[in-house]
């Protein structure tokens, strides 16, 4: 009777265990981002997006809508993708997917079929969708989150106001799973909530601070 | 005589004309601003210079310290300069000379001869030179501006302030033909001030408007 119970609370403290390191391996696995870079994308947009979300040990995938190529941005500065978006989604799924702006950009944006298809998969899920700028036109074009509070850059309310609830006076809105944005201007505050909802509160405060950014949570 | 004095009236009204027309033509040449990229650049810094010059009306050479192949920065954003500093060197003088910050770009700026080179033959002309973030180090180095009023990102006071009237509190600081500010956070302020010295303060309320930037001049 002895043994028996020595090995129950033997196989019971064994389980504990593993559960709790498969919980502590959930919690550090780092979330993932993928980013989608298109030819005339706001290239401050798009960058402080990228460098913002890996400070917060977000795992950035930057992933050229036409392929791998280097891609002029809206200001001629050029970047390259780390893949293409076709190689990027055969890879895994993202905790958020990410729009930076830019008219060109998001024109790109608008009439690709493959970011469509991505954007109601994503959505499907319930995951993260971030768009920034012209970017939340680019939502509303493939059907997304219709009726929910957004915001974007001020010249695209005309675009949005009918089938959103249009927020004018917040740099960030997020409801449920969209978090939009509305320009350059407002970059660091839309990549620090998504630190925020990815990754928590406390994560997106240390980030802040080296920036120099004056961060309100 | 009076055959004369028509010939010299419409003799000093072409000067005139000709005078105001190069005027006209000098202030309406663009101004050239020089980014010097180096591997390990922070990114957005240096994006968001590029970006907001450009906006600016500024031409914007955007020179790889090592050449011109594409630079890894800071944060893994891969970026293409336009073309190599050797080259760059060759062709212009510029009304404007920028280093990004990030420490190992720095670290680069610092061990650069054809860096200092440049730096001391911009400033023995008076030509503006600005540096963010780390970068003011690398002016230190090379021997520029000491005892002018600068700051930096807090992390590089303990190396400047022996050397430099060290400034705390500002977000951007100017001394005659130095400008200097402190981090990603401060780096929209930092490049409307170049902007502002460069085309002028109505320019940068210009462009700051756009982007949704809170700009106080």
């Amino acid at each position: 009777m002895i043994s028996m119970l020595r090995k129950s609370l033997v196989t019971m403290g064994l389980q504990m265990h593993s559960n709790l390191l498969a919980r502590f391996k959930s919690n550090q696995e780092a979330k993932t981002a993928l980013i989608i870079l298109a030819p005339g994308a706001e290239e401050m947009e798009f960058t402080i997006s990228a460098d913002v979300l890996r400070r917060g040990n977000i795992n950035v995938t930057v992933a050229g809508l036409d392929g791998c190529e280097p891609v002029k941005c809206s200001r001629s500065v050029v970047i390259v993708p780390d893949t293409s978006l076709e190689e990027a989604l055969t890879k895994e799924n993202y905790d958020v997917v990410v729009l930076p702006g830019g008219l060109a950009g998001n024109k790109a944006l608008m009439n690709s079929t493959a970011v469509g298809d991505l954007l109601r998969c994503q959505d499907s899920k319930a995951g993260l969708i971030a768009a920034i700028c012209a970017a939340p036109t680019a939502l509303a074009k493939h059907g997304i989150g219709k009726g929910k509070s957004i915001t974007s850059h001020p010249d695209l309310k005309s675009q949005l106001k009918d089938n959103y609830c249009y927020i004018d006076d917040e740099a960030v809105v997020q409801d449920g799973n969209l978090i939009t944005s509305r320009g350059p201007g407002t970059s660091f505050d839309f990549a620090l909530k998504i630190i925020e909802q990815l990754v928590g509160v406390e994560t997106a405060i240390k980030v802040a601070k080296p920036m120099l950014w004056p961060y309100k949570c």
